[in-house]
This record gives C-alpha cells, structure tokens and sequence, in this order.
C-alpha cells in the first residue's frame, strides 16, 4: 500500500531532489525475461533522464527488445529508532528518507551534440569545479570518446515522489520526535528536523485560522 | 559491457557489504507489465534477503503473479575527478563505489518466526544499542503486529559483486591517484585507498617473484 501522506506531488520538490543526487537503480526487464536492476550515475535535465556507458551489455540488450523502465533514486536522511516513541516495541522503528521514481521508456542518443550536453550536465554536478575542456561535440579531442560512448535517454511519462519525515505523526508527537532528534545530534538530524516541520500538514490551529480566513473572505465577497 | 577486473568473485567480500548496508532498490515485473524499481530497507541473513511492507500494494501483487526479481546494494566511495589523471579531457572522470546485485524469487514468508527474526535481523542492524523488547512471535504484544506485516523472503539464486577501486590502473597510476586521494583528504577518501591497494591486482615483481617461487616449488618437487 502506498502511503498517501508521504507523496510528494510538487514537482519541483522531486526536481530539487533528482539535481542533488547522482545515483540511482536503473531497472528494466533483461533480454533473457528477468527484471534488471543497475546501480548508475545520471544527469536529470529539462525533464529527461540521462545515463551513459558500453555500447555493448545488458542495458543496450534488454532495453533494445523492450524499452520500458523505471529509475529510483533514495536518499536515507535518519534512522528514528523505536525508543524515540516507544519504550517496548520495536515496531516504530524507521527510516525518514526521500526517493523519486520515474517511468517511461529509454532511447539511444545518437547526436553528438546531445551527448556531449547529456554527459556536461552529469560531471558539471560531480565536479562544478571545473578542471577540464568543455565536453564539445565539435573538439576533436572529443570526438572519438563521444562516439564511443553509449548515452541513454529515459523520456520520462510519470514521477512519483516519496518523502517520509513524520507526516503521519500528530503535532505533539512530530514535536517530541524533533526533540529527541536534535538531542541526537548525528549528521543529518537538524536537516530532517527541518525537514519535518516543512512538510507537516497544517496543525489544527492553522487549520481553524485558514478555515476562519476563508469564511471571513467569503463573508466580505458577499458585502461586495 | 561488464568489465570483469572489477567483479568480485569473494562471496564473503559482498557479503561483508550487504552487513553493511540496509538499503537497496527491488526490482520485479509489476501487475501492469513494467519493470518497477522500489526502493526498501533490507536485512542480509544466511544466504537470504528479507523485506518488509504492507501486505497490499505493487510489491504484493507483481510479485504474486512473477515472482522473478532482482536487488541491487549501491555505495559510492569517491568521486575520480578527471583532472586527477588528464588536465584536458574530462573522460577519467569516475566513481569507485561497491555494488552486489541478488537474483532470485520472492516468496512471502507466511510463519511468525521466520517474520520475527527478519524483523529482528534488520532492526538489529539499524538499532544495535537495543532499546526494546526482543521481537518475538510468542510475545502477545508482537503477535497482532507479526500477523499485520508482510515479509518477503528474496530466495538468491545469484550474486554479483562489482567493487571499483582503480583495479584497471598501472601500479604507477595507483600510486599517483592514492596521493591526490590523501591529498584531498574528503571523508571516504583514505579509506578509498585503503580499498585500492587491497584491491590491485598483484603487482609485475609480485607476479615475477610468485612465479619464481611457483618454478622453484616445481623443481623442488621434482628433486623428492
């Protein structure tokens, strides 16, 4: 059952998510029937997923005899252990996270031009420093690696956003939570904390002065 | 194209890795026919990999009807920017990281004891300090919870370990590229190194000197 309340449907949301990370799982089904699944590096750009790599191997083959597939990319943000809310159970233990899937079906880039931009854009996140030639499909430094590098497009048709940080818990228990997590202190729990409280559907009180708001607008359209 | 110099072919080195890690991507054929990519905490235990879920959803009903799948365990190490080996071209740049891919079938694992002990596995993994009661199928406050909860047992068939830490290099290349590693000094990064030299495949005058030594065991057993 996918839990509604953890969905994520602002796209920009999934798209600020898919720009920070570079890795994922690339899953399609093989040439031999059996679902695949690729731990791989890619670049997200304008709507499109790009991944490079052989010309010649399990990707190109399956993905060549059917071109469907879906990409995951995870991120682990904290382990909430079941102490934080429990003190027998074990049940309550989590993980608060963020992931996004994306569907569609997955071309061969054959221009060098949408290669060499598919392949800036992915080391232009690795290493925004700098420190080599432009990838330009025009350098003649480049060509022969452009040409002997596979690059696929994933045309993306669906995504789908996933972010647990606490949206089911009630004010008071996402407080007491936040608490313990900023009593922890690891790598990561401040920004989760921060996290929980930006994605917390509106408490109660905020609720009544919204729907207080609303009612004392419709009031006023009504003097109109 | 899998690049074999960076399979791993030491069972006990991606099993190391998958007691490390709790997160993966499963991958199986869903109801509607495509490949989906969902990404799920994991315990490693006796050969076997166990999740945990809703007892409705995609996982459930794909599964049921093609209980084919594969999952994958990803950790990038360190990032190679390009200008650690070329001050032009931006082809060397890479990732070394760890992956061990698992194919298999997924059973749903239907007694309370095995249910308790994946559970007990993967919590005792992600929450190794305790803090609660011993997840057990003959404590009346699990037994609802154990029935609630589904779990699924990936039954491996094979496993794949690609461990990338520069195997390809030159010995000389290595050493230049363990120097810029230290000299960087990123978390991740001496440990890299670490995984580089242990690694390497044996050195010429390491080579040279086993296949002396290989000669004069020969002749030594001739002389007997």
């Amino acid at each position: 059952m996918r839990r509604s309340e953890f969905e994520v449907s602002d796209e920009a949301q999934c798209e600020q998510f898919l720009n920070e990370r570079y890795d994922g799982v690339l899953t399609f089904i093989g040439e031999d029937g059996w679902p695949k699944a690729v731990p791989i590096n890619y670049a997200y750009h304008q709507g499109n997923v790009y991944f490079h790599g052989s010309k010649k191997g399990e990707k190109m083959s399956g993905l060549a005899l059917d071109s469907r597939a879906e990409f995951a990319v995870y991120q682990a943000h904290a382990f909430i252990p079941s102490y934080f809310s429990d003190p027998y159970l074990a049940c309550p233990a989590t993980v608060y996270f963020r992931s996004v899937r994306l569907r569609g079906t997955v071309d061969q880039v054959e221009s060098a031009e949408e290669k060499a931009l598919a392949l800036s854009v992915l080391l232009g996140k690795m290493q925004p420093e700098g420190g080599h030639a432009p990838i330009d499909a025009e350098d003649p430094k480049y060509v022969s690696s452009l040409r002997g590098v596979a690059v696929l497009r994933l045309n993306v048709a669906e995504m789908t956003g996933k972010f647990k940080f606490g949206q089911n818990l009630s004010d008071k228990k996402r407080g007491q939570l936040a608490e313990a997590l900023e009593r922890r202190g690891l790598p990561g729990d401040h920004e989760t904390v921060g996290r929980m409280h930006a994605l917390a559907p509106p408490s109660k009180e905020a609720r009544r002065r919204e729907a207080l708001a609303a009612k004392e607008e419709t009031f006023r359209e009504k003097d109109v």
